[in-house]
């Protein structure tokens, strides 16, 4: 399968991702951006987004990015720092890079910028590399 | 402030915990317990809930845990590993517990269980300690 | 083959453990005691212990706490945190324990005392689990 | 203080550093690579140099890495992946490279390679950043 084919299959019928609002603007191989705006159901109660909802958009490029090389990949830990606030409102970009992969294992980096100007969120993930590969019509 | 009505001051008019229906089940210096139950628009295209939505619920019971001391703290880095899939329907608890606190930073953990019987997710977070107080009429 | 026989297949003829001075107090599955003295070439220019030391000590009990169950575990990610500074002639201890085991992976924390009263580290580390057996006439 | 002053400072008497055979080949603001060699004492019982050995040659990069700035730094959390196996004979080179800093923290990011081929660790490290100035002679 492409890694569109493999993102599609990922993203259609993903109810999370839809009330998240995320739209894929990059896809190739090991990378991928994601991005999202902020609404204020999204917000804690100091009038910024919950970090959940940072690591949710960073959490979904690490899937996308090291899913595109047709093997299966699941998380095994991820990592985040919340370097800035973000408001309702504001646009979040994910940019997930490829830092590391080995036969088993594959490390990402996954900034996550708000209006194109300031890192939000600096997240690192692990993910495991299964054997099975993704397979379909499109392959 | 009582922890209490720290956790009132977080808590109230926070847009995005009621959206993921958290309730504290026990509050105490130190600690917290947070449950809340998984609705279908928290899945993914795998049918199992979003790691966001496990990652969500452990940052607010870390944010909870650690405020209640009186002084305000701040997320300097969380990590989660997803232990065990979550599906629509599970009722999911935070228990935060610490692990280390000094005077500038404190470290703790949080496991989220499902429906009371297998670990879902493992969390470590790290806040810093800032000098200002939680103040307010209820200290 | 036993958890001893298992030890006793990793320290012997294992260079650094012997420079750190590294003894094992406890083992048992899923969990391992060491303890090893601060010398002045393990120092830095601040006077206190190299974070390398604590973190040497607290991986190594991360490995054979995790290689007790039978099965070969090699690490996957290790973190740790310096909560106190370690001097020349403090006697440290490394207590590691399971926090989650499943069929592939595992997590353990380690805690690092100083004389048996301050915090000195909190290591988290998480473990693949391989198919592969240790091996061997103990069994 | 420049940074070749607070190397200096941090370097001069460092006695496990002298231990590790650390060397310094490139330092600038938020930057700095150590190179070191691996020895046969510095391996484990598998004929592998033990994970301490990177960890230590990258946490000390992390530590000149964010004190050339002129402001005390000191490590909150440190997180290192073992992704290649280290052999007693091979050169270790630890690049430091900053992925943010602001007011009170700053993020790193430690590559250690082996023999200028393949990624022997990465290693991610977050600092306080103290408001005491590094001060001397020659700032």
């Amino acid at each position: 399968m492409t890694p569109e084919a493999i993102l599609s299959a990922m993203l259609d019928n993903d109810p999370f991702s839809q009330w998240l609002g995320v739209v894929c603007t990059h896809l190739a191989p090991g990378t991928c951006t994601l991005e999202a705006t902020v609404r204020p159901e999204m917000t804690n109660g100091f009038g910024v987004a919950h970090g959940g909802i940072s690591y949710s958009l960073a959490d979904s490029a690490l899937a996308f990015a090291s899913n595109t090389h047709g093997q299966h990949a699941v998380s095994v830990e991820t990592t985040i720092a919340h370097t800035a606030p973000v408001r309702a409102g504001d646009r979040l970009e994910a940019i997930a890079t490829e830092d590391q992969r080995s036969k088993q294992f594959a490390r990402y980096t996954v900034r996550v910028t708000a209006n194109g100007e300031r890192l939000a969120a600096l997240f690192h993930g692990t993910v495991y590399r299964k054997e099975t590969l993704w397979e379909g019509p499109a392959r």
